[in-house]
């Protein structure tokens, strides 16, 4: 392989000639041999570079001559646009403050803008990774602004919209099937009955409640920036207001509301806010494990289950049992759940950890937040398509186990008393006798009384 | 011991004469003997007791005999203050959905209700448990409400109080601080300066967007109540009605802004609103534990660490080695958050576990949450009286830190590059030198210019 | 309240007079003030008196005066057999290491000492709380020996026997039912037949496994001892040969296997012992909610569920809904579980966290272990004589679930392939004919075959 | 793109002409759209490769053609070595038994056998995928089979290396160091003396007893082999003995002692031996967070911190402070700790969750443990390699602490009792003296007693 020589504070090592890359990406890709299966999402990387872009915009104001700035801004906006993902071959777990990854995109930026501006791809002139692309920047503010822009991104096009589109699914459905009543179960025994529309109407509401948790935060929270910190929060070598600057350059491109956070050692030595954010993707993990879970009880059989839903077949559902149809994209989900609710502690534990003026467990965290949302947008996504929305009612099955519940007696229990209606319950439990059986058998209510109050359809 | 015979729908049961309890919480005792120490938490029995009270009185617009009412809310009354704490013998670890929990205050109350009535200690005459305490409702959805009031309680009275307490001790000490400078530290290693009202100012920030990102939850999540569904959700056996009328009596005798939740279906099935919740309190317990953790090693030595803080001195630190004293007020703060941040784990757990229509893991999150707020709001307070307030500052040390640091050449860079800062860092590093005379010795800056760039006050 | 005065290198402070308590447990009564249901466990106070008497009986061989050791002995002794438990009322929430619960239980026993010798409780003369009943120890190894010694008890004396008696159980399921045949679940979906007791040998299989991975952490974990290190791992003012002296001496008193740990830098600033044995009681609470889980459900119903086991009725199961019976058993073990994967996390996190030369995590994690032995004990012991004990199966039920199952086809794949046995699942399905229908109807195998190999009961 | 038409039980569908792959794998891509970054591990392809050619080894003694039986092994042999990994498209968030990735295994190797055999890529003859390839086993089986398999091959080979090298440099530096005394601390604060040697053998038994901890498990847990229990443990369909035939030929072709489960009901339906190996991962996990921590913490500095340690530097460890360096393998290990944790918790709440004859979390529990294994091993070996082998002591800097320190008064305490030597650590703190000072001007102890007594080097 063709190499080059190139430099940092350390000294002198070959880089591969056709990467755009410089000393330090080269260093860490020796240093941290994870291979990759472990590289740093790509939406990280997207946002450290529109990070750059807008930073340059500030910095021309600032003294950054023109051309390179142009230089700087294009090669920049080549990298957010993921035209040269392949020039990003460093992973997770390396320094803490995810210098490395910062350093990489400032070289390959460098490294491109020099190619733009010189014909001579890499080296640090006439653009500088350090002193012109990192210009009033340091690892330690842009890296968690590029955390927070990455999420923003991510949960504002993905999980959002996968949520509402989950969320309107349940609704229709809940909607559409309101006149069916049906068994209702607690501690997984036959209950007093519902419709199957209430029981849509209860996921319906989980989703619902989990969008209204996650939205105010991503624009009240995430969209609060740490750049303009530089290195330990007070803001030293970069220019007056460049916080605030900044936070308008990458709203514009992005379309989010961007500003800059008030507090700069908070946004530097804590991710509270994103172990905030994980943590109502917590909530909505543990919300899509009842959806899914539930869903897949009421599917199951074909004949030796509950078997009130039929599912989309999607798939054959064994290598060794012809015919079986499984509950697949419920599995997904509630595998996807349990990764998010796994992550959330990933998060947490990094999280706690902050020292003094700096947070070192930023690439875990950014990278764990990033991959939850990712499961979960498309993990709903693909639940609601699907499976959601192809859900029918098995009508007959359904009138059938209703039919047969005991537990129709509580309607009974304000005309006779709890005690009385226990009796009953417990007759026709022991003889196998239908509830009116029972009841008029111990003669503990008139038929005339019985058929009147005893109807599920007026119990829903 | 004197006994008198009870009954339920298993059969007879003998309890003890001068209890008030029945049949249910006799035969709850003998099934569940976990012992003393897992009682239920008596803030959720308090809250249970305000719930039949409001019942109550909603209940006699609907039918409910004036005597039986009135002696139902006196006697509800004087469990809600704490009077008959001795009659709730049972433990957490129960039936799931709190149905022994919610018996017993039902046969509680009805024993001293008929004790009022007859002087009859006990029964279910004229007062029964079922018919006429727990009256148009469930242990399903009155136990919800009991935990959402009973947190709400605990969160409004005891948690947000602690966290603006703690966070007012803050924020006056980086008033206080706001012009001392100190060697800022990130990985660890000496950084450029901050000051350490500026330190101290990052802890403020992280509580006062903890205490932003808990409160609304209070009012816009916990204060939404389950009671009107009744068993499944449905509402069968309660008056049209009935949730309203409810969340507005326990509102006035809370003083809490309570309101009937808009899906009883979600209410009942799910606790995704005290998922969330906990994740909250996880957020807060790391950002206490970020705090807690630079404030002990702030102050570590006091010869052989930083030393840069002097905490009070609240107790002997060593049972072997006389004189020395330790961090205790933030071991005690680290230990609860470690422990809330396990019980957000259990709460997450047991919410992600509902089946159909009710979710059978309430008394563990229940109990888990209340838990948590007690620990945090207790480890705040005294966190903040016995330590926050009493800090005072070692100005010598701190001066003699930052005169040393070597990264105060970062204010070089903007002048003479990154490439060449760095190299006066590293000679003054290998040489043992002060950064001013290795910067000379290499002759990358003069003596004028260093004074002017290289001055800690101006850093910050 | 009648007071006494009594001090430490603090200063003076007023104790109740009839405390045997001394200066430090008061001070720590005052600076952590979380109340009675925080209390440190019995279980390590009684192991720390355990320890004293050890160690009395060792310092007596260099140079602790015979009268003064004989009066600790007697008072550690009367502390460990729980005569004393009220002069505990330190919580959990102190310093980390402990020293809190250690110097009060020096103080306890030296005041109890004291008395016996002098008639006069409390006090520091004859016996000194540190001088005397402390000498040779600190509390940074006398508290994590306790935190060893109370979970080998307690893991001994009720954890293992309680697993023993679970899988006993089990196994005698297993055994009694192995000719019963019964649908087979995969996916929640029906699939080939097993019998009930192959489904039950699974449980037992699981909780047999459990015990071979808890029973050798007890023996080559827990009972290796950090007594002997005192302040740092050193051993510094302990004589040389104390703690294989103390580990006989504990070893005699309780009758297991104690030695001391070969590291005592490892055995005090780590906890990696009790982070692993709480990771296995993490798999056994992980093992404990699957059995759980399949039995309610294979006995929900009664009538519109799998109905296919009927579990003892031990009580009523709603307050609404007359005559309904739950399976509360399973309910309060699976919350249990929760708990304990909870607290193992609390574990993880406190045990992380260790620093130099000392874990100040201690009560925070000794406290959570000891409280998932208790609830797993109780948990399992109850669940077995509460439950499964009483399961019975409902013949009926199962044979005419399994009859009707399409998974029975899976039989005939090695005869007629794959892809042929499939279409016969698909067209049953479709029609809601028999699988013997439909196979004839498609004519892919005859009836002769059909029969001879579409058995159930030769299946399992 | 060329494309071929292939077909499964739901029916037709289009494939990439050059793919190997059928039906079932080209459902799935579409089904499940995750992308590549969340490709199943190829640890987890090759290990059930492996099970494919040793259960076509099996199944040639049970009736399956010698030509067939042929091509499969040399088919499963080519993917077991890594080269058609491009065949592998799927992704971990599939169905919940693994069908999908088993059936893309069977249908690459029956595809790749077939053109072997005819010339023609892919298609079912004369191998076909569930008939032959598949031919005794069901997914149900063989994936956990090869998550047993791939998890024991990754620990033995990279997970107990890393360890024991880890092992092996600590060890090297305890004796290497064992004579360079330094002060110990607890609580942060200073405490007596230790040797930095004595410190690092902590560290190394840690790992030491991690080890002891780890390698039993897999040779008696992750050993133990699914396969043989076919669909729902029973062994339907496959012929006596097969899972005990299967053991020998995996064992032969991989060298680990691998033998069938005793029981396949257990090994079927639930991964509690994943869950506890995952367990002391998590333990591992913590045990390196502390040794990781430790070390960054003695080597804080370099001139404002503790500055005992000075590590390897391996690159500039700032974007924006020239010169300074960063204990970044410390920060890699501590994230990859984090995220150990993490996935625990992804394990444990996906083995929680099996239900009757299967658990349906395997592709999550198999993937979190094998990037589990892979960031501990990289992470150990890296951490080993460019940080602790790297090491040296500060001795200056070491020696200059320790004389610091008022704990040394600790060794006077049995001499003069525990309140004197408080009273002289108290002077000297509150006075600046040194404690020889302050022990001299109050007349507790005379000179040569001091003198003798109070010996860092003496109390190691």
């Amino acid at each position: 392989m063709d190499m080059r020589r190139e430099s940092d504070s350390i000294g002198e090592i070959d880089v591969p000639a056709d990467a755009y890359w410089g000393a330090q990406t080269q260093r860490s890709i020796e240093n941290f041999p994870f291979g990759d299966t472990e590289r740093m999402p790509m939406a990280i990387v997207h946002a450290m570079a529109l990070v750059k872009q807008a930073a340059s915009r500030v910095n021309r104001r600032h003294g950054l001559d023109a051309p390179l700035a142009d230089a700087i801004e294009q090669a920049a906006g080549e990298v957010a646009q993921g035209r040269l993902d392949d020039q990003f071959p460093l992973v997770i777990w390396q320094t803490g403050s995810g210098t490395q990854t910062n350093m990489n995109v400032n070289e390959v930026i460098a490294g491109r803008a020099n190619e733009i501006l010189t014909g001579q791809r890499g080296g640090k002139a006439p653009v500088h990774p350090n002193d012109h692309v990192n210009k009033s920047q340091s690892s330690n503010d842009s890296f968690p602004t590029a955390m927070h822009v990455a999420a923003a991104l991510a949960a504002t096009h993905d999980l959002v919209p996968a949520m509402e589109r989950l969320e309107g699914a349940l609704l229709s459905k809940a909607k559409a099937w309101e006149e069916i009543v049906k068994i209702g179960r607690t501690h997984l025994q036959d209950a007093t009955p519902v419709t199957l529309g209430q029981e849509f109407s209860g996921y319906y509401a989980q989703m619902r409640l989990s969008r209204t948790r996650t939205t105010p935060l991503i624009e009240h929270g995430l969209c609060r920036l740490a750049q303009g910190g530089t290195a330990v929060g007070t803001g030293l070598n970069a220019p007056e207001g460049f916080g605030e600057a900044f936070a308008e350059e990458i709203a514009k491109l992005t379309g989010l509301p961007f500003v800059t956070a008030p507090n700069k050692f908070e946004a530097l030595a804590t991710h509270d806010t994103l172990v905030e954010f994980s943590g109502r993707l917590n909530t909505l993990a543990v919300a899509l494990n009842k959806i899914a879970n539930d869903i897949r009880w009421l599917a199951s059989g074909p004949r030796s289950g509950l078997g009130e839903l039929d599912l989309p077949a999607n798939e054959p559902g064994s290598s060794i049992m012809p015919g079986k149809v499984n509950p697949t994209q419920c599995e997904m989900l509630t595998m996807v759940a349990a990764q998010v609710i796994g992550n959330h502690q990933a998060v947490t534990v990094g999280g706690m950890q902050g020292a003094f003026e700096l947070n070192v467990f930023k690439p875990l965290i950014g990278a764990a937040v990033i991959r939850s949302i990712h499961l979960l947008s498309v993990g709903m996504t693909s639940f609601t398509e699907r499976c959601v929305e192809g859900i029918e009612p098995n009508r007959e099955r359904i009138a059938e186990l209703v039919e047969r519940s005991l537990m129709l007696v509580t309607a009974l229990a304000p005309e006779i008393g709890y005690d009385n209606a226990a009796k009953i319950a417990k007759h026709a439990h022991d003889t196998g006798q239908t509830l009116r059986e029972a009841a008029l058998e111990l003669g503990l209510v008139d038929a005339a009384t019985f058929d009147r109050v005893v109807r599920p359809e007026t119990m829903v």
